[in-house]
C-alpha cells in the first residue's frame, strides 16, 4: 500500500469517511496522506477506528481541515462533508489545480435554481457547474476521465436510475406515473448522535419518512429527464431498514402496449451486459441487500405483471459502498488514470 | 384466568398459535381447554413455549386434532392450520354447531372460482362460503356478532383495506393505478424449518417477495370492490423485513382532482374517529411497526403530493396480533357475546 | 384508567420512563398525574411517545419537574432521574410526606462511604439512608409495605441477587471466585444522544463493558453479603448485547464438596417456589431473554459442572420492566396498599 | 483468478463453504475447480449463491462428492462436512496423496479415546493422528508447511488459546479455575433448517447453550496443556448471540501473586508483536466483534482486577473467517508454499 497517489479525505467521522478508510486500507496505487476531522483533530485513524489497529492506514494522524495544506498534499481529495460546506472546500480545491470527488450534492444539480429550491442554500460556486461530472460511471465514464470536479451520486439515485435508464432511454415505459418505492438502511442516516438513530429506536422497527419531500428527488429527475430526452416528474420516497448497510428501490412503472417481458430483458442486457457491476437477475429471481454488501454491485431484477400492465424493477445496492465511497472510489480511479476496478475488486460480504 | 368460556385452538406450534396462546393467558372471560398440534401432542404447551412456564397455560397438555372432542369440549375453537386443512376441520366443526374463527383463507373469498384460481386447491365447503363473515371488526362487526364462521383476515390485507377503505368508499381517489408496496416482519413467513427464514439469511439484510403474486391480492381486491362499489384491480407487493412481527404498507393512489388535503383527512377522521384501534396520525407524523407492537391498532398517516397528485397512505399494524391472532380474539368476544376489546387492552409494546 | 390514587413520574423521557408510562397505561388503581422533562415540557406524552396515541394517558401534558407541585398533586412519585439528582429531588418529596420510589442509586447502597467511592458524588442525605428500603420484593417485601422510600433496584443486580441468594444463604457454595459474567441489552444503556449507541455502532455487534468497574458491583456485593452473612467481593463483569431489552447474567460458583445437584434444585424450589414471578427452569432446559420479555419475570436454570466442582446459574430478566419500572410498580403496589401484581400481569411477549 | 492451483471443496452449501468461496473467488494463486454437495449437484454455484452471480467462481458446476474425482482434480481439498464423515474422505485423499485441510474437529484431538468420548463415534483412522497438524498458524505454522493433513482449528479454541496461550506458557496465571465464557454468532450453529435458528426465535434474544458439555472443549484442554506443560480443565461455556458472525470470549484467570498489568502486557507483545493477525489492544479498550469482521485478525484486550486479583482477557474473532475457512486457506497458502496472506488481506468490514 505503500508509494501510491497522493489523495486526502476531507470528513473522516461518518460512515462515508469509514467506508473510504476501509476501501483505501486495501488500494495499493492510492495512498490516502491526509484525514481531516475538526473534532478528532489529533488522533491516529485507530483511535477513532480500531478495526485499522496494525494496519498501515491506522497510523496516520486526523489533522484540521487546511485547504492549503491539502493542495500541497494531495493530488485528489475526497470530500465527505455537508452540503454547503462541500461547495466552499470544493471550490477551493479546485481553484488550486487539485482534483475533487465531492460526495455531497453541492455538484449535482445543475441547474443552480432547482439546487437551491430543494437544499434552501445559496450556491456560491456556479461558475463551476458547468464542468462537474456526474459521477455514475454507466453513463458518465468517459467525462468522468477528464474531470477535475465529481460529483459523486447521491445513494438512492444510484438505485433508481441504474434500474430506471435502460427502460426510458428505449421509450418502453410511460415517463407519466412512475412510483420508485426506496428502503435504506441505517448508515444512510449518517454518523451524528441523535435519539432517532439510537440503536433501541431504529432495531426491530421500520418506517417511512420524508415522504414525497426527499432531496435526492431532483437529482432523480434530472439524471431521468436525461435519459427519457424530456422533463421528468416522479414519486419518490424513502423507508428506514433495521439493518447496517443496503438501498432496495422497488420501482413501478406502465409498460406501454405491446411491449413484451423478453423485449424489457433484452434492453437490460444490452444496457449492461458489458458492465461489470450490473448484474441482471434471471427471470424468478429478485435482488436481496445481503447479496451486494460492501462491493459496487446494482443487482436488478424486474417482473412484468399482465394484469395491471406494470414493469416492476426492484434495484439493490450497498449504500456506503456503490452508494458512496466505493463509486468514489471508481471516480477517483478514472480521475487518475488508473483501473476503474482497482481497490474494488472484492466479493459479496455474506452472511 | 378460570371458569372462562371453553375454547380451542387447532394448529398450536406456528408464530398465529404462539400469540393466542399470549393473549388468552390473560384473557379472563374465555379459557383455552384445547390446543393440538400434531407433532408435538403429549407435551405440556410450557414444553413448547418456556414463556407460559409457571402460567396455568402452561400446564394445558397438547392433544391430536380430533373433531369430535373439540366439539364437545369448546364452544368455539381457533383454527390456526394451513389453508385447505382448515375448510375440513372448521367445516366440520360448524356442522356440528360449534364456532369457528379460521384464520387461513378457506371462507375469505366469497367468490370460489377465484379461490381456486390463487391458492390452487378445489374449495369442498362451498356451502358455508355465504354464511361466512369476513371478520374486519370496523366494517362487519354486527354481522360477527351472529356468525357461526367467521373468516380471520390476512395480515397485509387488514393493513392495506383499512388504508383505503375511506377514501375509496368516498371516491376522492382512482380506482386505477393504486399500487400497494407492503413490507412484513419475518413472523409472517411461519415457523417452519426452512433455510431461507434462518436468522443468518434474514438478519441485516432486505428483499422484495412474490412480486404480483401474493394470495392476499384477491382478498384486498375483493374488499376494496366492495368499498368502492366496482370491481377493483391493484398492484399488490410485498418485502421481507429483519424484524419479527410488524407489518407497514405504502400505499399510492391518484387524488380526484380539487379534492384537498383537508378533506381527506375529514374522511379519515369520520371514518375512524370512533374506532378504538384505528389511530390518524396528525399531519407531519407517520406510522412506524414499534409503535403498535402486540396490539390491535392499525395506524394510518398520510400525505397529498402536490407536485404529482398523488395520495400516499401509510399504514401500520402488528401481523401477529391485529394481523392474526389479536384480531381472531376480537371476533371470538363478538361472537361469545364479550365486549370486543376483552383480553386486547394492551399498550403498545415498546421499545 | 380513571380515578387510581394518583402518582407522578420524574423524567419520562428516558427508557425506563417510557416503560412506566407503557406499564401505568393499563394499570386501573393508579394514575399517572404529572410526568416531567425539562426538555420536553409543555408537550403532550404522545407527541413524544406515539405509541400513546389516543389512549387516556398519551393527552397528559409532561411538565417542568416541580417539587411543590408534585407534592400536592401525587401519592407517590416514580424517580427515573440521574443518580444526585435523584437524591435531592427525593429526599425533598419525603420530607413533605410524599412515598418516593427511587429508579437511581442513590438509595441502594446502605454505607455512605462504599457510595461515594463507586459514584463520585457527596451523598447529601445520609439522613434518609436508614429508612430507604432495597426494593427486591422477594426478600424485602415485608418492610416495602411501610417504606416512605424505596431504592429500585438495579437491573443486573436484580438478575445477580436473585440467582445467588439462595445458595449463598443456605451456605453451599464458596463465597470466594464468584464470576457473575453479565450481558444486556442496549435500553440499558439510556436514551442520550451518544454515538456509541446509534444503530449501526450496535447492531451486528458483541462487546464487553466496564469490566472490573461497574457500579452496579457495590449493590450486587451489598445484598450478596446479607445473603452470605459475611463480606462478600465478586468479579462481575458486563456486555452490551445487540437486542433492545433483557439481560442474561451467567454466574460461576465453586459447589462445596458433597453438595449434589438435586439438593441445589431442593434449595431454588424452597426459595422460589412460591414467589410467582421467578421460575426455576426443569433440568435440561436454560433461560432466555425473549421468554421473559415485558414481564416481572426472572427465569433461574442452572448445571452441575462435575469436571471442575462448579455451579453454573443462569438467570434472565427484563431489564426495562423487572429491571426497573415493572420492580418500581410492583414496589409501588406494595406502598400503596395494592395488591403487588396490579398492573404487571402480562404474558411474555413472543416472538 | 485464473490459472491458480486447483483445489476443492466438499461441501459447500454450509456457511463455513459459503465463506470459502467468498474468500477463494477473490485468491489469485488458488483456483477452486471442484465443490460438492449431494443436494444440489447440477446447479451452478451462483444458482445458489446468488452473491455469485456474473462471478468467475459463480459459474463452477456443483458435483457430487468423488473422492477420486477429487484426488484427480485437485492438488487440495478443503472438508466443510460434518465430523465422522470426514475422517473418511479425508482419509482416502490423504491415502491419494492429496492434501486436506479439513474444517471439521476428527484430527483435531491427539488422544483418540478423548475424542470418541467427546463425540461418541469410532475414530477409524487413528493412523492418521500423529502426522495431521492442529492448523493454528501463530504456533504451528512451520509443521503446517509440511503437512498432508492439517485439522482446522474450531472457532470457539481459536478464540480461547490465542487468548490465554502467552500466560499460560509463560505460567503467570493459575492453571486451575480457569472460565471461558464465550458468546458465538448465530452462523456458528450451521445453515441447516432447524426452528432453533429461525430469524424470529434468535433475533431480539440471547442464551446460553450447551453448558459443560460443549464438544470444542477438549480440544481447547489439549492446546492449552501443551502451552502450560501441563494436563489442564477449564470450565468453557457458550452462548447464542443475534448477530450474523463474531465471537468474543470473555476469559477468567487468577494471576499469579505479584505480576503486574505491565508484566501481563509485555508478554503479550512478545508473543505476538510480530503477528500479523492478533492485535493486542492498548489500555483502556477493549475488542468488538465488529472490528474483526471478515478478517483474519484476533484482537485482544485484558484487564487486571485488583480486588479479585483476576486477569480478565477478552479476545474476539470472526468465527467463519478466523474461527474457519479463512484460517483454512492459510493453512492452505502454507501447505501450498504461498505467502499465508495470500487471498486474506481484507479490511474489517465496518459497519
Amino acid at each position: 500500500m505503500s508509494a501510491g497517489i497522493p489523495v486526502g479525505l476531507v470528513g473522516v467521522t461518518g460512515y462515508a469517511g469509514m467506508e473510504l478508510a476501509r476501501i483505501l486500507s486495501g488500494h495499493d496505487s492510492m495512498e490516502l496522506v491526509r484525514v481531516t476531522s475538526r473534532s478528532d483533530a489529533g488522533k491516529k485513524l485507530s483511535d477513532i477506528y480500531p478495526f485499522l489497529l496494525d494496519m498501515p492506514l491506522g497510523k496516520l494522524e486526523i489533522t484540521m481541515p487546511d485547504v492549503e495544506d491539502l493542495a500541497k498534499s494531495c493530488k485528489l481529495v475526497f470530500l465527505a462533508v455537508p452540503h454547503k460546506t462541500a461547495m466552499d472546500i470544493g471550490g477551493r480545491l479546485r481553484d488550486m489545480g487539485v482534483k475533487v470527488v465531492d460526495l455531497s450534492a453541492d455538484f449535482r444539480i445543475r441547474d443552480r435554481e432547482i439546487y437551491e429550491q430543494w437544499y434552501k442554500v445559496d450556491h456560491t460556486r456556479e461558475d463551476l457547474l458547468p464542468e462537474a461530472v456526474y459521477g455514475l460511471p454507466e453513463f458518465y465514464r468517459e467525462k468522468v476521465r477528464d474531470a477535475m470536479i465529481v460529483a459523486n451520486p447521491g445513494c438512492y439515485p444510484t438505485s433508481a436510475i441504474l434500474a430506471l435508464h435502460p427502460v426510458l432511454s428505449e421509450g418502453v415505459v410511460e415517463t407519466e406515473g412512475i412510483v420508485i418505492d426506496s428502503k435504506s438502511g441505517t448508515s444512510g442516516a449518517g454518523r451524528g448522535a441523535k435519539v432517532g438513530t439510537l440503536f433501541c429506536e431504529v432495531h426491530d422497527s421500520f418506517k417511512a419518512y420524508g415522504l414525497t419531500t426527499h432531496r435526492h428527488t431532483p437529482e432523480i429527475e434530472q439524471e431521468l429527464g436525461v435519459a427519457a430526452g424530456e422533463s421528468m416528474t416522479v414519486s419518490f420516497n424513502t423507508h428506514l431498514l433495521p439493518i447496517d448497510r443496503g438501498i432496495l428501490s422497488t420501482t413501478y412503472t406502465n409498460l406501454k402496449p405491446g411491449v413484451s417481458p423478453q423485449h424489457v430483458r433484452t434492453l437490460f442486457e444490452k444496457a449492461y451486459g458489458n458492465e461489470r457491476w450490473v448484474r441482471v437477475f434471471p427471470e424468478g429471481s429478485l435482488p436481496e441487500t445481503r447479496w451486494v454488501r460492501g462491493t459496487m454491485f446494482c443487482d436488478i431484477g424486474f417482473v412484468v405483471d399482465q394484469r395491471t400492465g406494470r414493469l416492476i424493477i426492484v434495484s439493490a445496492i450497498d449504500n456506503l459502498c456503490r452508494g458512496a465511497s466505493g463509486q468514489a472510489v471508481a471516480n477517483a480511479n478514472l480521475m487518475l488514470g488508473l483501473d476503474i476496478e482497482k481497490g474494488l475488486e472484492m466479493a459479496p460480504f455474506m452472511p
